[in-house]
C-alpha cells in the first residue's frame, strides 16, 4: 500500500508532488490524512538559517500531528482541520492568528474560512482585528448562523454574542512583522518617487507579488468516514491598504471542499485566485472532465500563472491522493497519510 | 435570424426561458445585447398593483434601453452594463443603491461587482454606506487599483481618493424600506418567543428565505466586439446583521464573466449560492461538459434547491444566447437583442 510518489516538471516551472496511487481498497482499509501549508512566497534555502529552518519543520510536524491524531482516533476531518490550522495561527512563524502581517495602519486584519465537503456547509470571516483563533469563528457562522461570511467589526459582535473572547490586537503583533511593514513602507516610498500615476501613488507594486505576502496557512483532511473539510486563515498582504479582502476567506476561490471531489486550500496572491476562482475550478475539472486532483490543481494553477500572479496550493481528493504544486520558490507543506507515508517540505527542490 | 423560444418546465418547478437558438454567423451579423434583472422573490400577481407592475416594466425597459443603447453604438458590454445597473441603483423600486434594504441597525449596506469577461478583470465592494453608485466603486477597483475586492470604510476611503463624493446615508433610505425593517422586526419578535436556541435568537428564520430580500439588480452583456461582461449591486438582506457578506460582490457566486462561456448575474439566499459557487460552476459545466448556457443555467440553480435555497439568475452565453431561470414566485428580468428580440418579464407565469 506504498504510494508511488512522482515528481512532476511541468511548464512554467510548477513544481508538482502527487500521489499517484489510486486507492480502491475495502472501507476498512480506506487512506485517511492531512495535508496542510503555511504559505508559499520567496523562500529560498540561502534566506534561511538553519534554526529557522528547524523551527518551521517542528511547527509543520505539530500541525500535522495534532490533525492526524483526531484521525486516527476517528474524528471528523472538520476537527482535524481546525486543529491543524489553530496551532499555527497560534505560531508566530506564519501569517495567521500571532504573527500575523500588519496592514498599512500597522494593525493586524485577519481572514479566514472553513468548509465542509460532506455538507458544503462553509463558514468565512473577514477583517477581524480581536478574535485569537479566526478558524474558530469562521466554523461558528458556518455553525451557528445561516450565512456564510461576516465582515469586520459585525462579525465580530456575532463573536462576542456566541462567547468569544476579544484580545487586544497587539496579541497578534509581533516585531518581525513591524520590521517588514516598516520596509514594505519604504519601499512604497521607493517606488512613489518612481511612479507618477494616481494609481502607483497609491499601490505601489511591492503591495502585490512581493516577498512580504507569505505565510497564510490552510489545511484539508480527510477522515475515517471518508468526509473532506478544507480551511485557510491569513493576515493578508503586508501594508495592506483600504479593506482589502483576498482569497482565503472567498468560498471557491481560496477554500473549497466537497465529497465529490476534493478538498483544497490556496495561498498566494489571492487577486489571481479569486478571478480564476481556482478552488472551484479544480473541484470543477475533476467532476465535470475526470481528471485527477494533480493534474487538475497543476492545470489551474497554470491559469494563475498566465495572469502573472503567483502562490501555491494544497489538494486532497475523496481517495486520499494529496497534491501540493506551486510557482514560487518555495512553499511550507507536509502531509501524513494513514499509508504511513508522510513528508514535510520548504523549498521547490525537496521530494 | 429570429431566436426559437422555449418554455421548458423542468423538476422543482422551475421555469427557464431560452433562446435554442445557435449563432454561428459571420462576424459582421453576430448578436450583441444585453439582459438585466431586478431581484427574484415572492412576487405575485394579487400583491402588484397595476400601477407598481408598470413602474417596475418602465425601470426595466430604462435600464435595457440604456445598456443596448451603448451595445448598438459600438460600445464595450461593460459600459453597457454599468449603464443598465447605474439606472437600476438610482431607481428607489430595487434593492441596490437608493431605495436598497435596511441592516439591523437601520443602515443601507452595499456590495457590489463587476466582472469584465475578456480579460477576466473583476472589482468588487461590500460593506458601502456612502457611494451613490456602488457598481461604479466596484468598477474603480478593478480599473485603479491592484486588487478585486474592498470592503467597509476602506473601500470608501479608496473611493475618496479616486474623486468620489460621499452621500450621507440618507440618501438610501426609503420609506417603504424603513416599514420592511420594521416589519422585518416585528416578525422577528414573534419568532423570539417561537425558538429557544441561541442561533434561533439571533437569526430567525424569517432573515433568510424571508419576504424582503428580494430586489438585488445584476446585468450581463455581449457587445459587437464579442465581449462579454457582468455586475451585480445589491443592499442585501433586510435587517442584516453582523457584517453578513451574500453571493452579489463574490466573483464566482453571484457575478462571473468570461469569454469562453458565458456572464452571469445571481439573485436569491446569497449563502446557498456561494456553498454552490453558482456563476462560476455554470461557466465550468459549458467549458468542460459542453452544456448550452441553459442546461448548465437550469442545473445549477437545482444545486441550490436541492440545498433549500431560492433565487434565479441571468446568463448570457458568447453567441448571445440568453437564460433567466429562477425558482421563486417571480423574478423582474428583460433582455433586449441585436435581432430585435426583447421581453419584459415579472411573474412566474410569462413568456
Amino acid at each position: 500500500m506504498k504510494p508511488t510518489l512522482l515528481l512532476a516538471l511541468a511548464g512554467l516551472s510548477l513544481v508538482l508532488t502527487t500521489f499517484a496511487q489510486t486507492t480502491e481498497n475495502a472501507t476498512a482499509n480506506k487512506r485517511y490524512g492531512i495535508v496542510i501549508h503555511g504559505g508559499a512566497g520567496t523562500i529560498l534555502r540561502k534566506s534561511m538559517t538553519p534554526e529557522l529552518d528547524a523551527a518551521y519543520r517542528a511547527a509543520l510536524k505539530e500541525s500535522l500531528d495534532a490533525g492526524y491524531a483526531i484521525l486516527d482516533s476517528g474524528g471528523s476531518s472538520e476537527e482535524a482541520v481546525i486543529a491543524a490550522i489553530r496551532l499555527m495561527e497560534d505560531n508566530p512563524l506564519f501569517n495567521a492568528g500571532k504573527g500575523a502581517v500588519l496592514n498599512a495602519d500597522g494593525v493586524c486584519e485577519l481572514d479566514a474560512a472553513i468548509m465542509n465537503g460532506n455538507t458544503l456547509a462553509a463558514g468565512a470571516i473577514t477583517g477581524i482585528k480581536h478574535i485569537k483563533n479566526p478558524i474558530l469563528l469562521a466554523r461558528a457562522v458556518k455553525d451557528k448562523s445561516p450565512h456564510v461570511m461576516l465582515s469586520g467589526e459585525g462579525a465580530e459582535k456575532f463573536a462576542v454574542q456566541m462567547g468569544f473572547e476579544l484580545v487586544p490586537n497587539e496579541y497578534f503583533q509581533t516585531d518581525r512583522r513591524k520590521e517588514q511593514l516598516k520596509k514594505a513602507k519604504e519601499a512604497e516610498q521607493v517606488q512613489l518617487h518612481a511612479s507618477k500615476t494616481p494609481a502607483g501613488l497609491m499601490f505601489p507594486k511591492v503591495d502585490i507579488n512581493n516577498d512580504f505576502k507569505y505565510g497564510t496557512v490552510g489545511a484539508v483532511a480527510l477522515d475515517k468516514s471518508g468526509n473532506l473539510s478544507a480551511g485557510t486563515s491569513t493576515g493578508g498582504l503586508t501594508n495592506k491598504k483600504f479593506g482589502r479582502i483576498g482569497d482565503s476567506p472567498i468560498i471557491g476561490a481560496g477554500t473549497y471542499a466537497n465529497n465529490a471531489t476534493c478538498g483544497i486550500s490556496c495561498t498566494g496572491t489571492g487577486e489571481f485566485f479569486i478571478r480564476v476562482g481556482v478552488a472551484h475550478d479544480i473541484s470543477s475539472r475533476m467532476e465535470y472532465k475526470g481528471e485527477s486532483v494533480a493534474t487538475a490543481a497543476l492545470t489551474v494553477l497554470d491559469k494563475v500563472a498566465k495572469l502573472k500572479g503567483d502562490g501555491g496550493l494544497i489538494a486532497m481528493d475523496h481517495n486520499g491522493n494529496v497534491t501540493m504544486p506551486f510557482n514560487t520558490d518555495g512553499m511550507y507543506r507536509g502531509y501524513r497519510l494513514s499509508d504511513k507515508s508522510q513528508s514535510i517540505q520548504i523549498y521547490r527542490d525537496e521530494k
